[in-house]
């Protein structure tokens, strides 16, 4: 069957790039042939850590055959996988979402912890297996917590993510703040991209009752700059509802800096969004104060007011 | 909300109940007030265990309450778990089976492994959180591991499984053969059991393409004994396919002894059983050299099948 493949989610965020190399790391200590992939483009957050490092990029595929084996990080619903993921051999799963339209014909290894990042899990795999931590992949680790983390300041964030990343800063040998502070930054750079690649950047499709939506999501230094771009925006977002036959799609543009969210919500369902957070559309449009976590905030809220 | 209640599966096995108790005690370590409880009648081996290592029995319980906060232990799928648990916060999950049917709303701690036991896998989570195991435990973790692998001999069985029961006997105290045996046939003592006990003693519920089908196994030093009762085991058998809409029920008859097994199949999928195992049904059975264990040699060969 050759090479075990492992892979984070599709549109790969930092996370899921840096922990299927920290992966791919871990299983050659364990002399288990393996190769790090990815469903995606790399985005900027992630070429900015994979550069610092000086890191390649994985090699990106597109669909896998049947019957190859395969490791997960970042995710585990089949939707956000690769195209193929239901003949494929799961042999384990690294992950910190919840579990949902998942399944597999045999046991496996699923480790999964209510934590902020894939990266302070696999870090953890380190210390059960007493390896010491390599200072590259003590990097990347780290650049997946700050990202997902926002630097510690999304709700996801807990108290393990903040003290593993401490430590994995000084292995690494970077500031944690002004490190944290450029790695999100570079993210946020925007311009370059089209429309289309905005609304694509980092999302993920979900179901419920029948309902299809996507909950996209971009950082930024500035919301109104992004907002500069409603029309476009909303136009791709128009196309890719009719395309994938979406009901609602939210566009969450994220305030890193000053932890806030204005969404977009358009689709035959957009108005859910009102009834979830309790504030009226303007403009197809909501400003959510201290909102910045699509999993602890977006989704439960959205699912919630679904079911 | 109260305890949080950790429990196995319906149909308990020596697993389920004693990796809840194993787990109830591991909860204590880190403060969290649990109670292991069971969802169904102790079996005769069981029972030996926990007299041998003086260990009262978990309350039953026959559903639980929405939003009840659980962990569950050998087991995922719903089918088997309690009555409620779509609407229960699930914290965490221990086990050992292929993942089917589960959801969560919130992400989860999930710690699963393709070994034999449960048991092995509490073992294994009190080393990274550097435990002492305390001797009942550890007799409780071997009696779990001599019980799922038929001591050792069938295939779910690992090499780690076989270290970590070593090790645990050493702890508890107990010579693994003379323990094991005694155990084991603790649990073929069938007598003052009625049919419809025998059949519910470990039967477990699945689902594949719309095909509903039970399978429940018992332990037995003579299939020939078991075999006087064909007739009423028939009758109840066929009570449950009409009871549950079930289009298939496998009963297997397994000899730990000599690692055989004979199975009634009854339903209007009875033969599907003919095509898994390439053996002809002959008054509803067919004896299966070499197979013992329904999650890597049963299941695995009916799913197919139905595909």
């Amino acid at each position: 069957m050759g090479k075990i493949l492992i892979f984070g989610h599709k549109n790969p965020d930092t996370d899921s790039i840096c922990s299927s190399i920290v992966m791919q790391y871990l299983q050659e200590t364990i002399n288990e042939e393996s190769e790090a992939v990815r469903l995606g483009k790399i985005n900027k957050e992630t070429e900015y850590a994979l550069n610092y490092f000086n890191v390649e990029k994985p090699r990106m595929i597109e669909s896998i055959e049947e019957g190859q084996e395969v490791i997960l990080v970042d995710h585990n619903e089949f939707a956000q996988s690769v195209n193929g993921i239901e003949k494929a051999k799961i042999l384990k799963v690294f992950d910190h979402h919840r579990i949902d339209d998942f399944k597999t014909e045999q046991p496996l290894f699923y480790y999964s912890e209510p934590v902020g990042c894939t990266g302070t899990i696999l870090y953890k795999i380190h210390k059960m297996n007493n390896l010491e931590v390599n200072p590259t992949m003590a990097g990347l680790m780290l650049s997946a917590i700050i990202s997902d983390t926002l630097l510690f300041k999304s709700p996801t964030c807990t108290e393990i993510d903040k003290i593993i990343a401490k430590e994995l800063a000084k292995i690494a040998n970077v500031d944690i703040n002004t490190y944290g502070l450029e790695l999100l930054k570079a993210g946020t750079d925007l311009d370059d991209l089209s429309e289309k690649e905005l609304i694509n950047l980092d999302a993920k499709e979900f179901e419920k009752n029948g309902i299809k939506y996507e909950i996209a999501q971009i950082n930024t230094v500035s919301i109104e700059d992004v907002l500069k771009r409603q029309e476009e925006l909303e136009q791709e977002i128009n196309d890719e509802i009719s395309k994938k036959g979406l009901d609602l799609f939210v566009f969450a543009i994220t305030d890193i800096l000053n932890s806030n969210s204005e969404i977009i919500s358009l689709g035959n369902k957009a108005k859910i969004v009102e009834k979830a957070f309790g504030k009226e559309l303007k403009d197809n449009r909501a400003f959510l104060e201290g909102v910045v976590s699509r999993k602890k905030q977006l989704l439960p809220e959205i699912d919630k007011t679904i079911d």
